[in-house]
């Protein structure tokens, strides 16, 4: 039961970012999107990465490479939109 | 070593939501947020609260509270928010 309930847990913590992802992607806009949660998150997620890699542990390992993806996906969106908005 | 690699992955993606918290408390901009992933991610955060307390494991229970709290405190904004901007 409990490892149900982890891999529901860690399903959801993942796929959760989908949507902000997708929303970025098409609207272009991350004024509202707080830069430090994505860069604290990146790393955290990083680290349960390598966390995962050194347990072994293949759940953790895969849903940590597809937040780490996302996480970095929208970083990257919200640095190049920020910059481009102050060079116009 | 691996616990220590893990209590660092487990700070930083609780922690990550402080600024994004702040930055809603004090500019009450919501817009480019995504309602589906504060959604999403506080019901999986609930999922390893349920988790710890099944595991008896204090680390994970203290920090998907705090995690939690910060992602059902954006909830409530984006919401809020939202529909007052709606009723306008």
């Amino acid at each position: 039961m409990q490892e149900l309930v982890g891999s529901i847990a860690a399903f959801l913590t993942t796929v959760a970012f989908v949507p902000q992802a997708y929303k970025v992607y098409k609207t272009n806009q991350t004024k509202d999107l707080s830069l430090f949660l994505f860069l604290i998150f990146s790393l955290g997620v990083f680290m349960w990465l390598i966390y995962g890699i050194m347990k072994e542990d293949s759940p953790i390992m895969i849903a940590n490479s597809i937040t780490l993806f996302l996480s970095l996906y929208i970083l990257y969106k919200k640095i190049s939109i920020d910059n481009s908005e102050k060079s116009i």
